[in-house]
């Protein structure tokens, strides 16, 4: 586990060193499938002071297993993923500023070029809002459970995050810090499609042929890219 | 008191850490509620330079007590709130560019989503503006005057910031450090909402039972968030 | 001279500290109004590697009297002011962003909040556009030329910048370090003016009792601010 | 081919210096025009640690001469346009924010002001999408084939960069390090007019008498400003 939450601790510090987060607003997890453990970040503690071994180790429904701290209040959200997604390794939740703006305006980030397409095969869906039940109880693991309902049936390595309706972004992974890296990816998606919409509010979406050369270009043969995933046709926002 | 100007000092030098001011635009203070004394920043004085002794000690109704600087201009602003509200350890003005953004727009910042929440229960309220006659005569003052006008019966821990109209912004908290913490924040959030309301014009509110969770998930079950304050219903921008 | 080539020097080295320049994109002059002579930065040398003997003096009609350097190309606009107004010490010319983007839109920047009262007493006034005569001979001399009929008999520490059309920002003050300050301040207050129109693009500008009371709060009561100066009403940009 | 491989690596490393790219989006080449050899970034090493002696070297048809890696992905696209241009001697590939978000919006970028006019003479214009056959045989020799498309007849000098429609940008220049400076300006000029037709949707272009002065001054009695180009008429957006 010492490898893991090295790993973890690292994605952890890439947040700040990458500016997503402001305070504590923002959390990494690994997973280790063998043993079917999760290492994630404590809950509050200021990533200036943070070290390795305050990483928390917790198994899937979210018994600490390890760990002078509590874990990330988040963290039923993370497990949630881990199990209905086998083929993640690490998921990622920050409050990083466009990505939350999208967030916030309730809208999919719509694939408005490459940058987009390199990483994400189709738009960056936003999730409906909870209902009052699913808010008050369980909170977290409901808003684990509607990442999975907007993605539904599409493979999540092909949509590696989704910003949460009213709250912020969530992104993952093969592992931790590839998942950081989509956060870094998806923060930067944000801005440019802002930055797009104010300039050309009535812009078209990438053609499919651009979005799937360059999806294919970053992600392989064997990626399912031909069968792509539908929730581009899902609570986007008519932004136009 | 040596205590207290650490802290006051501490607080006041987080702002430029966080990008908040401008050359000196900005000053935190902090009170001590049993001798009734407020340490505040100096007039004028560089962050670059500053040190604690150079922090300036004054009682509730302006009086220096301690200090070889005049204290900030704005010093009756923050006076007028200690007055008010016994709950505040600390206040903060900055000329911070998204809140002031709001403030020079005459609007609330609406509550669009759970960052928000998370320290504010409802809109950042933007006050009316001042009368001519309370602008010539005890300009400060009747600041501070408006800005408690706005907040009413509101506890002021559950809205712990504002925007004065085509000013800036204050904040407040608990001490010192959590004024500035949440003067982080306010800006933060500014910029969000910027952001949100340009992708999105029609944009709703958060619901309340999302904003109500957000709140009390940071604020305890030992929190006033049940009742709350009404002032989401004042002086809030049909910005859409 | 030398305290003087220091304290230019200096003042250049301030824009980008500020954030205000793109590689050699800005210039600070200082006057010594005694002896008649100016001292100006060197054109198109970097920032990096310039040093204090690298300024340029010359007289009040571009004469080079000292320094192994050409002038800055923009010296006939910088001594255009200085012989048109005995009460400056030091002029500075950026093509900082926000700034820059208001000249772009041909806009005046509209006085929405303190932040600019304090520095500015109405609209920061956006020049006509140069005729195709006056582009093509004497081209700087005569965007000096504009500036002064802009300000018309307004004083101009009273409106310490002016955004020339399609161009770019230029600031004065007492001296170099001023004027460099106010060049800081005209980035600031076009950076806010720009969020504040596009969340409310109706907003009106700032009553003139509140304008009047910050720019006194800043300039004293031997400033002239009672009598203003009326280029608010001269090719502001219908925005809203 | 030493010297050449240093100035190429030094373009490179000035793309992070200026904030022009995240992780290892973004790629500089160098030309020997003698023998005929073009020096490039290696594909998808990262900036933190790559050498001088990573660059590889390739011929004009794209085959690897010497080095340890593989080119980058976009070479394709800088041979097209060596090949095409005998007068550049550099190019550069970024998806820097502002520029990438102007081609994310199918726009070229207006000449609204003098920083633009500067270095580019007239709008920096945008291609046309590349059909579904161009994108899936040879995609980058395409992508270069739509930019001198869209350049035509103009001296590509005279307009040193262009945005990839929903791509991103690519710049050139005399050499490596002329290449990577226009990028910079591209961005800054980018950030600039998407501020400015924010805050006035309906700004007309630069006269042409101010663009052709500017353009001039920095590029001498000898370049062929007169002539210009007429790109900008081609797929401009109607964005007022």
């Amino acid at each position: 586990m010492q490898q893991l939450k090295q790993q973890v601790f690292e994605a952890n510090m890439a947040l700040p060193a990458h500016g997503l987060v402001t305070f504590t607003w923002g959390n990494v997890s690994g997973i280790d499938r063998t043993r079917g453990l999760v290492v994630i970040k404590p809950s509050g503690v200021p990533y200036e002071t943070m070290t390795v071994q305050d990483m928390v180790v917790v198994d899937l429904f979210g018994k600490v297993i390890d760990g002078h701290y509590k874990p990330s209040s988040d963290t039923p959200t993370h497990l949630a993923l881990y199990r209905a997604w086998p083929g993640i390794g690490g998921v990622v939740h920050t409050h990083s500023t466009y990505a939350t703006a999208w967030a916030q305006a309730s809208c999919a980030i719509p694939a408005l070029g490459t940058t987009h397409a390199d990483y994400f095969h189709g738009d960056i869906p936003c999730t409906r809002g909870l209902t009052p039940t699913e808010i008050r109880d369980e909170y977290e693991a409901h808003t684990g459970k509607v990442i999975l309902e907007t993605l539904g049936e599409a493979n999540p390595l092909h949509c590696p995050g989704i910003v949460v309706q009213q709250h912020g972004p969530f992104t993952w992974g093969k592992d931790a810090a590839e998942a950081a890296h989509n956060a870094v990816v998806l923060e930067e998606v944000a801005h440019m499609a802002q930055l797009a919409i104010g300039i050309n509010p009535g812009q078209q979406r990438i053609a499919s042929a651009l979005s799937d050369k360059h999806f294919s270009r970053k992600h392989g043969p064997d990626a399912y890219y031909g069968q792509g995933h539908t929730h581009a046709q899902r609570n986007i926002c008519i932004y136009r």
